[in-house]
């Protein structure tokens, strides 16, 4: 079977896996499923969660697409070559309890092909990251031990390299270098070579897409039901705008999803669902608000 | 004196006339004042609103910045030149009431030196532009008619041209087209030529900044007191979402702002309070919001 083949069903397996989990720990809301074409090739299946006793807003995508490489294509996200082909699934998790971090994850294949359909590139890219409002050190040790041990069983070097690329990666350069969260792990155009095959990337990929069960939701577990106040939805709703920013500023998966025609509603599912841009909003120094906010802006080594 | 020196007075003079216009209309919130400097040169005085009894959150800036022109600036915004000046007044208003639309207007110069400080170019831009949330033909026809009379105090054919260019502008490309709000007026790159001298393009940018005060108050004085359900603020919240997909996606303003590290916390005061993304939201076809939308997909000529 081709790697795309493999890809698209361990994606597909992983897209039902991961759902199910995750209604389990809501125990209330359920996911909707709606299919999407894309009109120039390919199309995906969306999952929503909406208003459950745990996620207020989230969704579970896979997405299969490809098509002809355009003019914007090569002159904004530098891609060479005739066609294109991409497949992933992407998940983002907003809980409406402020102690309960935001997820997000997003596994990925793409090749690239010549005018005689001879494939000419592919690489694989992945990541996984958690955005508290309220910084529970023992939380950002868990999440980040789970992927690290991930990484270890495929290469003792992985980690460090990888954790590095996603707090360089998650930043609000215009807010002065602040990071989206607590980070975890991000990588970009892994190319299958002698060392490391296609099938090599498949199964690290599969194996941290498959960490959420057990990185996120005994975070969720320990946090859902710890009541809170106005203020620290009103916090957290002050975060989620920095969210908003990083997501809509500077998100290369974003961006490349509206510049390639993707589905507007299944790219933009990663918003949070309420949000406060205030002027000039600082936390009390000191208080719980700012220690989130300073690791934000110097990201830690939690293992 | 010179051009630069007369459009920094007439910006300052415009912030303060503009300010005491809406703090009167407001009733009970003043604007506060932080005035800042940009570490490559220049700076602004930036002046936010916000819990007044009808403004929720606003902002009426001034700017006089200059630089020099950098390997980003190039690339990514296509200015050329050695060094670089701008300076301009730029206000957004957000409303609380949902029948009081949201207004946003920009006025600006900008000139470019050679490394021997000679000037190679220069142009004037601008424009307002209003977003409401329920549409009031009455409204809507009052607000354009007033940009056009001070466009035909100058050109008869501005208008026609620059409120095309307007509706051409504000645009969610990645949302079918659709448009932030109704339009107004927008033109930029005016560059001082043998037809129209540079005072010319100050004189007219000053009547369209002041015109603020004539189209804009009047639909917030019919609109403010009038009573809305949490329906009407929860549509408002949404297309408040649209407003910051515009901002952070596609402004170029906003993205000059950030580019040239100008003041985050005075470029984003944009951004409205308040702001909820759904998945997939749809207003009922035929209801007073779907006539909002139908009319942002599809700008019309309203004098």
């Amino acid at each position: 079977m081709s790697i795309k083949k493999q890809w698209i069903e361990t994606i597909e397996a992983m897209q039902n896996d991961i759902c199910s989990a995750l209604e389990q720990c809501d125990g209330k809301a359920t996911f909707e499923e709606n299919s999407w074409q894309r009109p120039d090739g390919g199309g995906g299946k969306t999952r929503i969660i909406a208003n459950g006793a745990v996620f207020e807003k989230g969704g579970v995508n896979t997405s299969v697409v490809f098509g002809t490489v355009t003019d914007t294509m090569r002159k904004e996200l530098n891609i060479n070559g005739d066609k294109w082909f991409a497949c992933g699934l992407s998940l983002v998790l907003h809980p409406s309890n402020p102690f309960v971090p935001t997820v997000h994850c997003n596994y990925r294949m793409f090749e690239l092909y010549d005018q005689n359909d001879q494939m000419i590139s592919s690489w694989f890219g992945g990541g996984t990251d958690l955005t508290p409002y309220y910084l529970f050190d023992e939380d950002a040790i868990l999440f980040h031990q789970i992927y690290k041990n991930s990484c270890d069983r495929f290469d003792p070097s992985f980690y460090s390299k990888f954790k590095t690329e996603c707090d360089d990666y998650f930043v609000n350069e215009h807010r002065n270098n602040e990071r989206r969260g607590i980070g975890g792990i991000f990588y970009d155009h892994q190319k299958p070579d002698s060392i490391r095959s296609a099938e090599f990337w498949l199964n690290f990929s599969k194996s941290c897409g498959y960490g959420l069960i057990e990185a996120y939701i005994p975070i969720v577990e320990r946090r859902k039901n710890i009541p809170f106040l106005e203020s620290h939805k009103h916090w957290q709703e002050i975060r989620r705008g920095r969210y908003v920013e990083f997501n809509l500023l500077h998100d290369r998966g974003t961006i490349f999803g509206l510049k390639t025609k993707g589905r507007t509603e299944s790219i933009l599912m990663s918003l949070p669902p309420t949000v406060r841009f205030e002027y000039n909003h600082h936390p009390v120094a000191g208080s719980e608000e700012d220690r989130l906010l300073q690791t934000c802006l110097k990201p830690r080594e939690w293992v």
